[in-house]
């Protein structure tokens, strides 16, 4: 078996091979060749952890496993190190041996931002030029890096419940050479992409902040209560999403489907515009939304894709089991 | 992290070991200090494998993890390899980072043999002479060298529907220095202890081949429609289990509660006999009846048991992850 350590996983990988990956798993659901398997999410009663497996089968890329691993809310205090935590474990779908094992903290990141990017490149404007963010936090640098790849943005616009936080996101615009102003909420009707990344548990983004023909990729909301934009927005929208049955539940779509202004069956999966079996944006003046609320087969792609380059460049460590 | 493959397994667990592992999550079960995370088990469409993981915590342990793995029906022809495949992987409950992989064929072996064996050791008349075997494959074989050293057991009567497999039976008979004798299913009455451990889908062990205070160890049943022994013996028995939401769900008992024969509050957990909050036998003419179907919390407990032998040997592979 091969294993990629966390510690090599930023040299291995790129945003490029994050984003292929992701492309095309969500393709691969959508087609059903690729399923989710049911998640595994438990508070243990023990340093405040919730620990799970979230597992997978893609048929087409010939990829099986899981992603164990959770929150460890007192990991940085207590020990130095980061409090999600998790590990990809990957096994010959032929024979039910492991295969890998992956690190999958950088990859987490690196696949959220993906999902983001994936949706960008398929559902906004060709010319979309301003680009807005809600949220600053460690996670919102890499869903604004990667972003800012899809589209000529001349612009980011940015707002944060913490302004102080704003920097954060000003750096990577500085870096791509894009220029950065920060906004109130209304100020994001200037935006033609909107990305929300946050761990809110109330509607931040309001309908009245999005102008006509935005798209927007609701990022942060991947449990039962948490909740990033008014589900008036998402009844004005057409809603796309990772995977229904967790968008429904766990994800953004949540709120507007339990306030009855939309359905499940109004929800297209984002893989089916990947397709092209969903003709995607249909008109200038349509909101977009996709609802991400990052899935166990994402984990395993972009694990996949670090398995490969790994291979590929020889710096795999092989282990006999 | 540390690494024990599979081929060292042989060479380092123990069926002592196995079997204090096995009693103590048992017992930390039954006191609520050790909880199954549901099961997830997937038909995955592909090598007509199944697949998916069983995890758990043992907060007295300190044990925390999954085994992941399954059935590949055709590993044996196609590529030389057992049907079977697993592997454990552990992870340090106080930070959520893998701590250690171990490979699960063998061990799942084991700590099943374990399973019926400290079920003997609590249940079974201490004056057993006579143990019976109902199957003969090669599972059976582990029961039967783990449950001979729990009593003085003087001689094995042997039962399985395809007859020829039985030397499987008498040569680890031998080896123990016991005597074997192949018997038609009547025969059982003579036995003081009888294990099931068939992949059986009816009944083969009815109430009538049962004698008064025989204790009955049923191992094979771990899947819905599974079926080793006549509902009536559940009836006439007090039934223990190792997990009794699975026991009434997937294991033996599920016929006779869904017959109306017994209920799932007439089923106690043998870890409360082990902690003593159970008297457990209670004459020398009660039939006592162990149904036991395989918990992730067995295949950690047994793996970290190895991990600790591998540490004291200093044979494990460290990894830096």
């Amino acid at each position: 078996m091969i294993i990629v350590p966390e510690k090599d996983i930023a040299d291995l990988m790129t945003r490029e091979a994050a984003f292929a990956a992701v492309e095309q798993v969500f393709a691969a659901m959508a087609s059903g060749d690729a399923y989710n398997f049911p998640v595994v999410r438990e508070a243990i009663g023990h340093a405040d952890a919730l620990y799970g497996f979230k597992g997978g089968f893609d048929r087409l890329g010939g990829v099986l496993g899981l992603k164990a691993g959770g929150y460890w809310p007192h990991n940085l205090e207590t020990h130095g190190i980061i409090n999600h935590q998790s590990t990809v474990f990957l096994f010959d779908p032929d024979t039910g041996r492991v295969a890998a094992m992956v690190g999958g903290n950088l990859l987490t990141a690196l696949r959220t931002a993906a999902a983001s990017s994936v949706s960008i490149r398929h559902l906004a404007r060709e010319d979309a030029e301003v680009l807005g963010m809600i949220g600053a936090g460690h996670q919102a640098a890499f869903q604004l890096r990667a972003a800012l790849e899809h589209r000529s943005f001349g612009k980011v616009v940015g707002w944060n419940y913490h302004p102080e936080m704003l920097p954060n996101l000003e750096k990577v615009a500085a870096e791509a050479g894009v220029a950065f102003e920060a906004v109130d909420l209304p100020g994001m009707r200037e935006a033609d992409v909107i990305v929300t990344i946050t761990s809110s548990f109330d509607a931040t983004l309001m309908a009245e902040h999005v102008a006509p023909g935005t798209h927007v990729a609701c990022m942060g909301t991947d449990t039962k209560g948490k909740q990033e934009v008014d589900p008036a927005l998402l009844a004005a929208a057409t809603v796309f999403a990772d995977e229904i049955a967790q968008s429904v539940s766990i994800g953004e779509a949540q709120h507007a489907v339990s306030a009855g202004l939309i359905s499940e069956s109004d929800i297209a999966e984002l893989g089916a515009v990947i397709n092209g079996s969903h003709p995607g944006r249909r008109s200038d003046e349509e909101i977009t939304l996709f609802d991400g609320t990052g899935v166990g087969l994402q984990d395993l792609a972009v694990a996949a894709a670090v398995v490969a380059l790994a291979r590929a460049n020889d710096t795999a460590i092989e282990v006999e089991v």
